[in-house]
């Protein structure tokens, strides 16, 4: 069983976060392929670069898609899911909705623990568009970009602790591809369920390949 | 590790049916525990026996439930959730959810074909009470009872077949645990992806626990 | 006319604070019939109590609500009411539907009141299951257990009154049956309107007696 | 118990109509003022004479209402209860709120049977307006005016019962002042609760009366 | 081009207001006919003024509004949009669906600054019946009286500027025809897109006329 | 005042209808610079072509907006807008929201007439994301490609016209870069208000433009 998982950004320190905790996250006979964009904006700091990311995945898509039984897109927030979905006939798993659909299942509410203040709206919008707002009591900035985390991963761990518990609601959800791995030790801090994005995805991934199904793809 | 499954009425062939559903679907070191409640209605026919049948699961879930990994209730529309999960430190799921989830990463509306008319309102209210009547864009009932469903197993896969195909939506839910196990067959013919709650709940369930995932508990 | 109402603890103390305000505030030609489960939780501490009593509360129903021309359930967020609906031909009554159904025509938005944090969330998802949650602006618990509503009624009422000086909304629901006989005095204190669950229930209930009305009821 | 209830339009048959049906849904000791406005549209037969007709009303109600214990505004889907609760310190109740109330401690759906086709978008975009729209699943013409009504009480019954054979839902709501009456005889041909909005609104009147609330008063 | 404008209130200064920064705004070869009342409230206190002053406005649509190619009524939160329009073919425009229309091309979110305390339900009423709630995140009182606005101009934007400044959302709309031209002045020291539903609705009427549109009526 | 206006596909003659019906629309003094991208997806044939020519679009706004004093997209559906708007400080508009925000000054409900089929659910995800399908009560195909639209326009004119008559609701939306300039000749057939994207778009970009509005832009 292989799944391809695909960081939006282009820092491949980020690419071999994601890596790490899918392979940890995932069953013994579950091979991990990440990758990210060929070409396209090193970091996603905007509206344009999450735009032009998102061509950059889709690229991957169509490149190593087929020879994988799943495909995880690693960015929280990001559009291009149904663009992706459209070039394999496996399914293609969007982080900004299996974190949430994990969630549902730990508590009534959750809040989403993301990286800068400029990515809130985004993330707030593709949760609306998703419909998954509903049981969403926040969207939190850590004040961190991607280069922060894998630059600075203690530093990085103790930040989206402190934001962490400052959250609202029942469970958190980890908001970034670059947080991935560290639920388990946020959790332990705070007292209450961390859901991680990219782990969420990898094991839904699992489930549904197990399981034979497959999207549903327009005529 | 150990999902106890709990089958809310007490007919033992139906019981059989989500056993031998959530085996096929479980991993190889899964152990499924399939029972159901030892006391209460022997079908759910309507509100009071829904409501007495929820106690029995309780009863079964504190019974049992210390010794599982995950427990998976698999009564679709049925409350209780809640009070199970009082009992138990490990996730408790319900079918009524896990559906609905899995069959939201496969396409942007389901609908759920479920057993007898009169458990129609309780399904709907349900999915309400859950957030998840946003994307859901049908209730529709196969007029099965689960002694048929027992009963009648290829009588039955005509009827589920038959109900489905008129389904609206991109995804059906198979909204009964009465109907475990037939997903991959309906799929087949109404050419849509087909989720079976039972099977769903297995691998959420296995997803969760490998990830380490403990639910919230209210103080 | 004869009014069944059903306090969902055990606590003698509890059913008579019930009694007193139902018989005050029904008319002249009413009988209240006031009971509470027979076995069960004396206490509804959490979700399990909740169910529980529920069961209780749907046996009182079956043996008394025949005789009666309309049932009250005196539990505040409780599920059931389907369930004891389906018993019997006269209407049944929540408390936590009466008690918005009131503030609604007294007012654009209201307020519930009611005993611990623990049932907050119970309150709050049995409102929005209700479709009653668009016009309430808050949950706020008092902390008192319905054991201090019934030893302590003086300090009970300085409690409530503080609680509802600091409820947003133009108007208060005190969301107890513990609580039942208070309103007039709570409001004198913070000059809005306040409503008790229980004797607008009844009011409700002898309401719908006058006109003829009968539930809808499912095949 | 003096209630002051008030018919919209200037058709005095349609005021004796109302005044039949209060007076025979309300209590021993209460006694019905039915009155309409001394100026403005005979009929309502759009916005204008919608609008025109709400300070017809509300002059009656500053004439009237402070010798009245509860104020009736009879008219379905008309502006001005926040105006004319203005004026008075008792309750102000509007049939468009106090039959939906009543329906929906009666069944989960309900449908509303009203006059003529102009008026429905009229009563749709009130009951929206008042968020009583959620458990609303139609709102279904008659094609009968006022003086249809007025003039042939034996072919309106049949054309409301005509329609509200048609209507979907648990629960049907008289949608008319002129229908005011009709409930029971609607009811017991078409085998579901009919809630008749004019008489609802006066038992309704009644509670709030008798359990001393008085309605929120903006400073 | 001729726009026919009515302020609800019966204030000459508010008057002028409105029609000096409509003229403004309007093309060269826009005609602006500011009016008000003939009778009714001076001023627009409460909800029984709000009510009589849309009969008023009502009645100078009906005198004067088949000369204009479009109608503006400069009153926030006001009801009699639709009974207006059913007096005339060409559009009639509402400055509480202008305001918060051109607020939406300009940034996610909105708040409104509007006259005093006493508005603001009426304000926030209207804004849901008229489906503008969703994006709105809240609804700022200046504590201004329309005859504070037009008595004094400078200290009125200094305290709108002071309320601007602590609302929340993207863009702030000014809820009052008195704030009338004051848009440009508030935005440019609160550094947000500032939208004067006056001068919006002007221009979006004159877009209508140009592009020939004309509403849809009732039959 | 000079508009850029950017059909989304790279069809010349679909970039050459939005331009004449755009000049025609847009006033005396407006320039309307109507361009396509240089790269991309000839035909929006599917989610993945909508996402390439998002960017191509981008690119386009990048190059030519900043002498522009307003943007139009002219793709109904297309994401990009926030993008794009991150570009330039002239605000942009898109017309999948121009056409509903004129639509609804102009009736209760709209439905959209869009091209093919496979295009619905983008357009309704879309309407979703941008909080308009409140009021939107359905979107249509017509099964017409842009270039079916550009090689036969009088049997488009007609398929169009056939689509807007089934429409529901009271006005209707052309949901099309390819229908521009045809809203009067399908209103005047279907006897409702029919509102063109293109124009409805110009003439608000206009309305921004004269009263100096910009956008907000994040930090």
């Amino acid at each position: 069983l292989r799944i391809l998982i695909i960081n939006p950004n282009r820092i491949e320190g980020c690419t071999e976060i994601i890596r790490e905790a899918a392979q940890e996250a995932a069953g013994d006979d579950t091979e991990i392929v990440a990758t990210m964009p060929t070409s396209g904006p090193i970091e996603l700091s905007g509206e344009p670069e999450v735009l032009l990311s998102a061509v950059g995945v889709l690229d991957r898509v169509e490149a190593l898609g087929d020879d994988a039984d799943a495909v995880v897109m690693a960015g929280f927030g990001e559009p291009g899911r149904e663009a992706a979905q459209a070039k394999v006939a496996s399914p293609v798993l969007d982080i900004t909705e299996c974190g949430p659909a994990a969630a549902h299942l730990l508590g009534r509410t959750y809040a989403v623990v993301t990286s800068t203040e400029q990515v809130v709206p985004t993330v707030e919008d593709r949760l609306h568009a998703l419909r998954l707002d509903d049981r969403c009591v926040g969207v939190l900035p850590t004040g961190l970009s991607v280069p922060d985390m894998v630059g600075h991963p203690e530093r990085t761990l103790k930040t989206v602790i402190d934001t962490a518990r400052q959250a609202p609601g029942e469970v958190v959800v980890l908001g970034c591809g670059g947080m991935a791995g560290q639920a388990a030790a946020v959790s332990q801090v705070i007292g209450r369920p961390v859901v991680d994005g990219v782990t969420a995805a990898v094991t839904l991934a699992e489930s549904l390949v197990r399981l034979g199904l497959r999207p549903y793809r327009r005529a």
